[in-house]
């Protein structure tokens, strides 16, 4: 279990949405509200862009509680993003607080050739994040499932242990080698695609266990994002909240700029009091957020085999 | 602020307490019910003696919160000691997460020579441990007269920046050269006449200023713990747990053992619900532990000068 | 690539051996001699027992280099054990420098219930520690063929993405489910079989890629190590010390203590210079520390499939 | 004893200088060639400036060593700088590593209220950047002196045990309440007269001990950086770079740009080789980098009290 925060917008300073908003991310990670347990601090990670710099993303993480992390204190009002996703973790018991498993995770290998004469699908699997608040039902034998139905090439970038690792590389598994430059419509459909494999899976393994996928996906333009449970099991909160600007101080409003700059908030509780700005995701839906911050808002029906 | 436990009884493995109780300093560290923030997620620290094999304490601290730290974990369970204390830190604002701002702390340099032809007071300090729970009113000009106040090799032995660890220093202090091998009542003296320079330093500073003091202080032998607050500030609260053992599934009473081998534990919250082991410590009271395991509560009075 | 050093004999204090030899494992983290890159700082780790308190082992892993580990400084002097193992990590291109990958490794699924109604299987895993010097030739091949030969039980024992660890979970597999407390044979014919399974993939795999196994693994009673590699692959280096007592400043002598007390080191490199002591284990050779301290050397042959 | 380097020029990514050179400050962590011992491993840091978007450096410590801080691998390829320090450190004995002792410092106070109404010194001290190879003869007494004669906002911004904060308090002090947006001139004449301090305490305490003084030190603007040891200690190793470019694959050239653009390092070690590029700065000479790039090197001449 878990909290997450992307945001997609015009640019700001990372510390801002970071840090400021009552109940910020680094808040969630003492105090969150929507869950049973408040406490979410084995671990964080903040990945962000710069696409004029790079088409992939910056990624600290660290095995340290987001809110003693001063590192990130003391670099976040230098870094401008206009897009970027925080994760604070909750270990499930049994699995380990380590750097590599925080979130969010990155595709690719994790080799660090730069300028090595890369293959495009391994450049393009580094542009992704991503992050899950959730755990798979019967995450042990799924994962071992998930492992054995990879593709060599996303199966060897899995470093960690998580159920949320194995549930990336099925997204890329689904992205396959063809999609290097994937649309919003090809992210959207991996992620379903892959939820449709997990679920799957999960069921010939335990019909009675339950999954929550709150999964968010981006390639630095466009972000994917799902609210889902098994049926019979809750979901985890997920929340959008839309504003012509976030910054600090300057006045929220709910409707979108006309001019199409608008700014889009994906996180799993609402970072301050606004009911004008923010909705919560129904169950069993997902949020997408186009390039140009077109928010859309879908049901999720799953196709599973048997 | 912060949480913490002692015990001083028969020997026992360590992480019979450490983990198991219902409301173990573990489950404090996430829950603290007696503070207003439940979180003591900064870091923590658990010294122990195995006095047949050395007077020096073992120490292991880490920045990672205590829930998580799975060398523990490992290692507890092979530790037998009949006397350790462990703490849980929630850092002050502006005091930083380092593995030297833990508690508990060691007298002495921190050196590292074993067999070195050490000082015999240095050798003295070495066997102490001391921690804190609190914080000292004006904390920040009062370290300043503090470290004025030392004799260079107590001050040298300040690797840190916490306001506890001042502490500790005046406490060295007071025991001084000549005390090689402290009483208990040499303890109790050195704790109270610290006490009275620090509240003396405070109010020279700032007389509206207050300073919780909730010390903890061993030689391995004996303990000295209190339960003190500038009058007008609220007190951090203080148990004594007494029972013929605190082995798990044991049967507790509140009787001490009549053949003298009763096990104390002093903790900021008692660690399960039972009414014939916990007692409160009343507001500016100290409590002492003697070698043989009898335990006194005694008020604590300074007389401040000027 | 890494150092290592096994002890198994009377019982001393851990930090006698750990920090005080000349080329302590402390030394070979900095100054490694028998290897090109002399620098081994990518995490440590200690694992060691106490067969009166408990079968299993403790066990204290950091990311840290092992010559800043201030806390096994401060716990070993305590500590007294009859057989430990001590690991420093060079961590291979790509792989990450994370706790869980630090060695030595013990078997079990790492969760924590210390009295839950353990299996037999579990419950005997966790009795075991290993570490391993060198790389599996073609490794990330070779490791997903290792998870699809392994059973459930040793494959979700897997936490880390290192190879070693996945050489030891083939190890338990071999052991199986029926050597629950396995005689110094059963260990020796588990690393047998298992480094013929590694050799037979990593053929399979690649024909040209060349195999390092320093393997080292022990139950708490007896140890099995090898000094292996591939045909037309430079093995890592490996010695094995024997003397009446290791305690620092005793008279050191190669000949075994007449009643059977004698000590055994098999270590990387020879921990200070001492022809009497030290003897080289030849390449492609076994050495075996029985329960009572009988040391043999003996050829390693593998029958390759195919 | 430690190793830096110092980046004043046109911008450019941060990972560039940090990771690509032959001899770049990550192999300096491992190889150093200029000191006895090669191994500078004990936590790094880096700091830099954009000074479009804040006067105050961003800053990033860490207790691991350089070469494994996979945050920093992906971060830095994000980050354009055209001024950034880096410093590798090999702890003094007796020394802890924390991340509070690694450098860069930055001034200031810690705390972290970024719009607080901030006194406008404490605004400015945190604007500046320094960093230490070497140390200060006696340095236990004269930290001990140099607290004493601080004026408390610089005494209150000391937070960990080294000398090298020690002395950057030292400088601040000398910069004094009034110099609020100090000119080259006003840093330089800060270090210089700090260096008269440091060196005037330690001839106080230990006529024979020496002090070794390779000080960098930036406000975001201007560089000033000393090499400096007591007459009879060995200096350590100091280097100026210039070409009219660092960018890899870039054609060096010794002679700066017409333009003013040049590019120059401060490094303790020369990144590559290139005999063109690199000189080495005499003993007890000090170098500046002005705002335009101008490099000056001078002799140090102090001028000590009795």
């Amino acid at each position: 279990m878990c909290r997450f925060v992307a945001y997609h917008g015009p640019p700001m300073e990372l510390d801002e949405l970071l840090y400021r908003p009552d109940h910020s991310i680094i808040d969630q990670s003492m105090h969150a509200e929507e869950r049973r347990e408040p406490l979410n601090g084995d671990g964080w990670g903040v990945g962000w862009y710069d696409r004029e710099r790079s088409p992939e993303p910056a990624l600290h993480k660290r095995v340290r509680p987001a809110w003693n992390d001063d590192n990130m204190r003391h670099v976040s009002p230098l870094i401008e993003t206009s897009l970027y996703f925080a994760h604070v973790r909750a270990a499930s018991p049994g699995l380990s607080v380590q750097q590599l498993n925080c979130h969010p995770f990155t595709g690719g290998t994790g080799l660090h050739e730069r300028d090595a004469d890369l293959d495009p699908v391994e450049r393009g699997r580094r542009r992704l994040l991503f992050m899950h608040n959730g755990t798979l039902g019967a995450h042990r034998e799924v994962i071992r499932r998930v492992r054995e139905s990879l593709d060599d090439e996303f199966y060897f970038g899995i470093h960690g242990s998580t159920d949320s690792e194995h549930a990336f590389a099925v997204i890329q598994d689904e992205l396959g080698r063809d999609v290097v430059d994937p649309s919003l419509d090809d992210l959207a459909a991996a992620v379903h695609a892959a939820l449709e494999r997990l679920e799957t899976f999960r069921a010939e393994v335990d019909e009675e266990a339950g999954t929550q996928a709150n999964f968010c996906l981006t390639d630095g333009e466009s972000i994917v994002a799902t609210r889902y449970a098994t049926p019979g099991t809750a979901a985890q909160s997920l929340y959008v909240g839309e504003a012509g600007s976030f910054e600090s101080g300057g006045e929220f409003c709910s409707t979108p700029d006309p001019e199409g700059t608008a700014a889009t908030i994906v996180a799993s509780e609402a970072l301050f009091e606004n009911d004008r700005v923010w909705r919560a995701v129904p169950r069993n839906h997902r949020v997408t957020v186009e390039p140009d911050g077109t928010v859309s808002i879908d049901p999720i029906e799953l196709d599973l085999a048997g």
